[in-house]
């Protein structure tokens, strides 16, 4: 994948006093003199008592917002929204949606309003369901989306148009899109899907087509980088909190009791960060940002017979991918064992720090040691109130942008507004807890956990870079 | 334990047409002319106008209630419910509350009940909490309990006395009740828990002493015989919905997407079986008492293969206690697999099974096999509004029961009236799911799954023997 | 309605020992000689392991189960169950489903496995949804129903078929049925749905038609005599948790505070009842069986007054039908009052006692009281897994009655067990919380509220009759 | 209320480019050279890794963020957070807590975290909760908090130390402060509430104490400027699904259905708007901020009528402030059914247009009109996942500010991150729906509901002003 392609076809805008604005591409930047068409809202009764609809095109919403007296203005993004003239007749539009990867709660409530904005402020009549991911444009048929199909799909978890991992092979989903005449596709994923994005977003300007890429990105973990939140998010913490208190009971009804819970993760914890500041009951919670270890002076063990002796029981939440080097180390030294049983069992983090501690305390002292993963319990809730409104302005906010002539660009919520972003700027990096943050801080300062740090091992990667969204 | 010695001390009385009544033991059986006393429940202005509110003697319960027109009566058990003659002076009571085994959802729903009953109906003011289950007796101090502190208590899952397995000393309690001047025991627990409770009983008998031991059985698998049905079991089967749902979602949103749900029941799969019957949306339900087998003709690989070509998805559940045989095999000839990843981590017949489907479909498609292990998310929930008033009406019945004399008893619903049981009924054999009952047959008509079983190898075990509680 | 014609009809058989069946009719009642059928079931797989899969013909089930020794054996009532013959051939079967009345948690559910106990036991094809109740009948079109259309709808409250009050015209329903070739009616609704059944059965009796008509009783009141709960009883108690929680949150939040929560419950109190016994959070429960007054010594207000001065705040529970003859009074003295602002506000009793209660304390002390009215909001949900599994064992019954050949009879659990009830039996007269019964008298005790009455006025219908259902 | 005082001490700085910072009052500011402490943060070892955890003095947050390339830098507010020199020594702190005015899910989360926050993050020992209110500082005693007292409180609905509405005298509260040595003010409450806290910290500046006042912005209908959400309306727009859902299933399951659900806004329908745009079942919504009209062409009868001939069912959220005029003019000319039935029924608009409604349909059309007031559910219930956390960092934030020496401020989330706020900006106006913006296009463009609005009649208030908060 060009990357560095991508990247030099940045459209950057500077301005007064430092301002800077990333842009996104647009059908003009390489189809000459487009046709545009006045936006339909125009005529639309309930939008014609508002005064200013259509976001002047020189709105733009800053990245960087606690600034001093004198900051420079900084990097900017196009903020999102209907536009005055669009570039689509509603007509002529056939629009595809693909949902990619695994299970977030909101997903149903994205496709139904993608398929509600098309067609209630836009007039289109033809929408697509691509089946099973990316795959699906050439290896599926297609599923048709109107109105009455989508009507209660907001009400259930999962994706109606089915996912899957992978299956991505530009040419032949180009050459479908081509070939079926589609000029709208919306993409919802994650990062490696987002890459996939705008990798066809390149080889269909490559093709001077005039279709549409619209990336919404999905992430559970809240692992991508720029935006607020990802949609799910909340649900997600919401329902982690059934878990904890399960363990929560369960360690307080028996004799040192151990409650532990894994969260879901794999690059960055803030799934479980914030459902552990949402739940009070929590001892101890692990990260893939923060390196922990097991054994000796400060180590985890030590905190846990420590937390024992005091208060007789422990909550411990861990998201999947910490300790991963741990485990690593550990699979290393046994590989008989992790031929016998099979790689996947061996991965879990959570039954593998079961296990360790339960061995680490046999000869000490009775454990009740309880371990609960509900990942897919959590993954495959209907979205809640919260999300539900999120998901429906990120998908208007796609519509908007798709048909006022956008194109190769996710829409994100930054500081609390709906934008435009290139997709370079979202797949360039992952989101991650910055340990040395506050958020991070007040964590520790809730558990009383120790840092479990070296001080001289501490990650610099974690260090630098832009605050992590949700900077509250 | 002296099972004969228990059998020997049955209260059988019989009447006419076959009338038989199970009777439960009494102080009057081994203390000479106890003295008695007025129910205070007569003073009080609650009771006052109703009539007939005292349990005639002579009530009884059948246990078998499919009758035909000349069938003879059969076994009864009394009737639960305040008598006039007590056989405590209230100021004189000291009770106490243990709870045992692993939780349940309404355990401290009871607890808060027979505080309350003792309080409010019999002007009782001495209660203890035994904390950590049987050990507590003689290696704990008690817990305080009062009207005060278990106020609130029911809207929390878990026991706030604490819990434990084992500790059973029947010398060492016998000896802590006799010390501490308790009076009345009030014992909440499984199995193995009431069975202890029968020993205590009988070593209290033994040393005369004017002491009331009465069994509050307690098993989220409604394994216990006779009775209708155990406390929390409701709430559990309510519970284990969302990971059946949980399920569904991720088997449909995925190709070849399979659901597999762990749920309890170690020796008999009621939950798995009520829980499919009140979801409507499980393809396959495993339980311990069907026996059933993975490769070949009408096995579960093919049955698997089959509804995936149908539908395309696939939800599974499986009682814990299911397919142990299965495993068992499986473990022997794999010596080295059972060393290297420890004991614990085989004997999950979900990871197993999983593991398994997994392996066998491997290279003939791609399977998406999700696997819930809901367990503690379950049994740690507070009981729901039916539970709860389940749970109080054991409460007083336990209590209307000790203060009038019984002892060495248990009490249960049977047929929707409560009833005391002598203990010996409700341990002597595990309620089971009969396989060739016609709920299993419904079961296997909503699901449309095979029998898994060969004519020639049904368990006979499971043909004889009462019909299962809950028989609608 | 020739209500001494039906009784003219009982079919009563009488037994050794004081044995009585009330049995229901059927078919070869009125038909000479119909032919019968060897039952699919037989060849069903799913059956075919079972042993006695069939019921036996002389199986019944006592309706008063609490005995003495030498009791004569009384009522029974016959057995739920497929039958070995059955007297419709798959093929010929075109079956109909009606609800009326009110909505209860529960009636998709009914919906679903009538149409899948149809289905998948007995191979029937042809299955129609009348649309709005008893007029949908003549009035409307027929709604087709198979199992894709029933699939999820048991995950939502409501009814599919719609519903509504009235519309029974014998003459134009029996038509209706007789032109469309209906031969199986199911009818779910309450007391005066049942009725109206009742008459429909006679005049298809009078004209000599095979079409059998079978009721599913519904009350969300649990009002209905002989079974022991109905179905969306169960949900409605628990969901009246969550407005009697809030109740307690307002009334402990403030000073003097006061929640109020108004329950159904017509004519009979126990939503109120059993929701106040599985809350244990309720200072005074109002039932339409208890009558209470507001003024003077032993009144309501001296109660309210009293509960104020001792804890600071209370709960109050009412039954929508409690407290009628106040409200009577009342609105005959102000009539202008009544004609101001209309029947419907005045007859709410919850308003009015909401304003009786203020009025009186008004120069008193502050009080601060709020009223909750969650009527709509329990009514509407869909059932829980208890009632899920309660309505899909009714509907098969019911379905199973039909095949083997009875016809106007009602579906009921009676002492746990499935039954077939004649309807003059369950709207002869209504189920009613008898409050000189011991059920009332826990719940006296657990709010440790007045009786409110004066010895000389206890209404002497409700001290006599059959013990209310539920007769823990 | 000397609001031009207020004013008067507004603390403005200005900077380059239009840069503008309203910043808040500090101990500084009125006491000469107080002095000063280093934080004990600094010893925390939870701090000790974060680099940079204490706020720079220069952090402020813009308050409008969609900017152009060349826009003023505009108004800003200071940043919240730990400074590296608190202004109270931890033992000298004797702190309170109060809770004014209604309910509102997180109250107690706040009260929980602001004693923890001084505990853990101080090492406070003496904090105070107020009794039911403002009037709780001169007549009633003070509550003691600690750790313990408050652990499990935030899963409770409700305010553990009580609240009430009035009762401000500020010579009796200030007296009380100064008499019990109260020298931090913690006071959680809305819009009148925090006029009262500007009251009382100017008279405490008048004496020149050193005591701070922070105040909390409580306000369930998110009416409070300048911040982006109140804590406990995320709840509240959850909990107001149920109400809806239900809404919909009654209006669905009966001929001409209409559920009609009032949920709170006095002044401003933002959470009738939110959870409109949550649901996606609701057909029309009405709130203060857009007038309507009943009879005529373009008014609310008209749509019904239209709606249930499209449909057949219809749901209406109302919010408890809209068409209060509507309601003016017609109390105004029935006098006597004013006085007859109280004041109080009357002002329900719910209850007021639902007897509109059936009364204008009574001769046209059978219409089964079902009315939901959800109020008291609402506000009772705990606050979610999102708004604990929310609170969470609103009660951190207050406490870094008093420990940091500012006085008379408030603080609140201004685009996703904290500052503090001076008395003023939140107290000078009300935040509204702005039914000009998109927000509330969305909604119209998600119902099709029709405007209502003369464009002569636009009320020109709701056109001008700021932004309303989520201004997504």
């Amino acid at each position: 994948m060009a990357s560095s392609a991508l990247k030099s076809d940045k459209k950057i805008v500077t301005g007064p006093a430092g301002y800077v604005l990333e842009d996104v591409p647009h059908f003009s930047d390489y189809i000459p003199n487009p046709p545009t068409y006045p936006n339909p809202l125009q005529d639309n009764a309930a939008y014609s008592v508002v005064k200013q609809y259509f976001v002047d095109e020189d709105d733009t919403v800053p990245q960087k917002i606690v600034v001093h007296p004198d900051s420079p203005r900084g990097t900017h993004f196009r903020r999102a929204g209907p536009r005055q003239r669009v570039y689509f007749e509603s007509d002529d539009v056939l629009a595809c949606i693909v949902t990619c990867g695994g299970l977030c709660p909101g997903l149903n409530t994205v496709i139904r309003e993608i398929v509600c904005g098309l067609s209630y402020m836009y007039g289109v009549k033809k929408i697509l369901g691509i089946d099973g991911g990316y795959r699906g444009f050439y290896a599926r048929n297609t599923i048709d989306l109107d109105l009455k199909t989508v009507n209660d799909i907001h009400k259930r978890g999962g994706t109606i148009l089915g996912t899957s991992r992978g299956g991505h092979n530009t040419t032949k989903i180009v050459d479908s899109i081509q070939d079926r005449g589609i000029n709208q596709v919306y993409i919802i994923g994650g990062d490696g899907t987002q890459k996939g994005a705008a990798v066809i977003f390149e080889e269909i300007k490559r093709r001077g087509l005039k279709v549409a890429v619209a990336g919404i990105p999905k992430t559970i973990d809240n692992d991508i980088p720029i935006i607020d939140r990802s949609f799910g998010f909340d649900t997600a913490v919401e329902e982690a909190q059934r878990a904890i208190n399960a363990a929560h009971v369960e360690a307080t009804s028996f004799e040192n009791g151990i409650g532990l819970v894994k969260l879901m993760g794999r690059y960055s914890g803030f799934i479980a960060m914030y459902a552990t500041l949402a739940s009070r009951d929590v001892d101890c919670c692990l990260i893939p940002e923060s390196p922990f270890f097991l054994e000796g002076k400060g180590g985890l063990f030590e905190f846990i017979e420590k937390r024992l002796k005091e208060s007789g029981h422990m909550v411990i939440v861990i998201a999947e991918g910490a300790g991963q080097d741990l485990l690593a180390e550990s699979t290393e030294q046994s590989t008989t064992l992790k031929d016998a049983s099979g790689n996947k069992l061996l991965q879990d983090i959570g039954l593998w720090i079961s296990q360790r501690i339960k061995d680490h305390f046999a000869k000490k002292m009775t454990l009740n040691l309880k371990y609960i993963d509900p990942t897919y319990m959590i993954r495959a809730v209907p979205s809640n109130a919260s999300d539900n409104v999120c998901c429906t302005l990120l998908a208007q906010s796609a519509v908007h942008g798709v048909m006022a002539g956008y194109n190769g660009f996710t829409v994100g919520l930054v500081n609390g507004r709906h934008t435009y972003i290139p997709f370079y700027r979202i797949t360039e990096r992952q989101n991650k807890v910055v340990i040395t943050d506050r958020m991070w801080a007040r964590l520790l300062s809730s558990t009383n956990q120790p840092s479990f740090m070296r001080q001289d091992k501490v990650d610099s990667n974690h260090l630098v870079g832009e605050a992590a969204a949700m900077k509250w």
